[in-house]
């Protein structure tokens, strides 16, 4: 398994899984791969190579059954384990993931809230009582964190990385318009909406620039 | 203008802004690319060349002024214009994008917002009006919006998109987890949560396989 899979690979994984389950749920038990290219807005060529890096899938002609193609691919994404998940920060980006009911179903459980704010420190989210920032490192430990949710202010983001990273966390989804450093063994993502803003600003200032110029 | 910028280069851009902004909010006044680099893990040579795409910044031996390069940023990634937004979905996602204060400042106003939700159609969201989503295309023509924000279900995030495109929309953030189609003349970004959170247990999936294999 040293085998390097790139990002974009992972990521048309994750788009298949998706239309897999929409036929699924739609009644259909066979797709061939134009199908599935098609809807995700690739070739069928890619979709076939892309599956071929994980083994044999579908017999030719028949197209790839369904609901088995969904099953091998929640196995390859490691979707079949739990993981476990720490939400630090219970502002409104907190609390929109811990409402998301699509996160549990796919296997990633938030088992731990923190903040630093005394108001919201000891009241529940659902069966979850918010605990004090502090106990960060300790519950990281004590409840065997996989993964660190970053739902704080860009300022406290790299202490609270520190920290999660000291107790052994293994990945990062962070939320937060900060560049995180992070050791090579520690996995980081980030969802930067500013960002993405700011890149649809810069091609669409670009495209009216050479309109008028 | 016709140089192609590719789209790591336009996310160090704003990387180097939002440094830039925080030196400034500490009261330093020069910057030097090595600096500016060692923040935004990457290079000097690397900051230079990306600025240097777009002009000469700083002198040799001097750095550059943080307020001046800030503004120069500001106005390469099209933000001291002000775009007009119009969002589709009045769900958690929605809610949390509309709070957060930050948009507005770096010039993306939400001036109106969709739902399909009888219940909240009619409602205020401080002073704007929750609009029928069956509005969208008129909206976009009459409010002259600029990007899209989909906020909506997975199966209803096309429908919303033709309509915006049709109505001469140029640039979609997208939150829902499904893979648009748009022209080649829109720009449209992905905002996947799960997508992300999917990546995160690939990669540490195929970690533990390893260690247990």
């Amino acid at each position: 398994m040293a085998r390097k899979i790139s990002d974009s690979t992972v990521r048309r994984l994750s788009a298949y899984l998706r239309i897999l389950e929409n036929l699924d749920r739609d009644g259909e038990t066979t797709v061939f791969s134009e199908r599935l290219a098609q809807i995700a807005a690739t070739t069928a060529a890619q979709v076939r190579k892309d599956l071929s890096l994980f083994g044999s899938f579908g017999k030719r002609g028949l197209g790839y059954s369904v609901s088995q193609l969904a099953v091998e691919l929640r196995e390859i994404l490691g979707l079949h384990r739990r993981w476990r998940l720490l939400l630090a920060g219970a502002g409104r980006i907190g609390a929109a993931l811990f409402e998301y009911s699509n996160l549990l179903q796919r296997g990633f459980e938030i088992v731990a809230v923190v903040d630093t704010d005394p108001a919201k420190i000891g009241t529940n989210w659902r069966d979850l009582t918010i605990q004090p920032a502090s106990d960060l490192e300790a519950l990281t430990r004590s409840e065997k964190i996989d993964f660190l949710v970053v739902a704080v202010p860009a300022d406290s983001a790299q202490g609270v990385v520190d920290q999660a990273v000291r107790a052994g966390v293994q990945g990062i989804l962070n939320f937060a318009p900060a560049r995180l450093h992070v050791p090579d063994a520690v996995e980081l993502k980030n969802v930067n909406i500013v960002m993405e803003l700011e890149a649809l600003s810069f091609a669409l200032s670009r495209r009216k620039e050479s309109e008028e110029g």
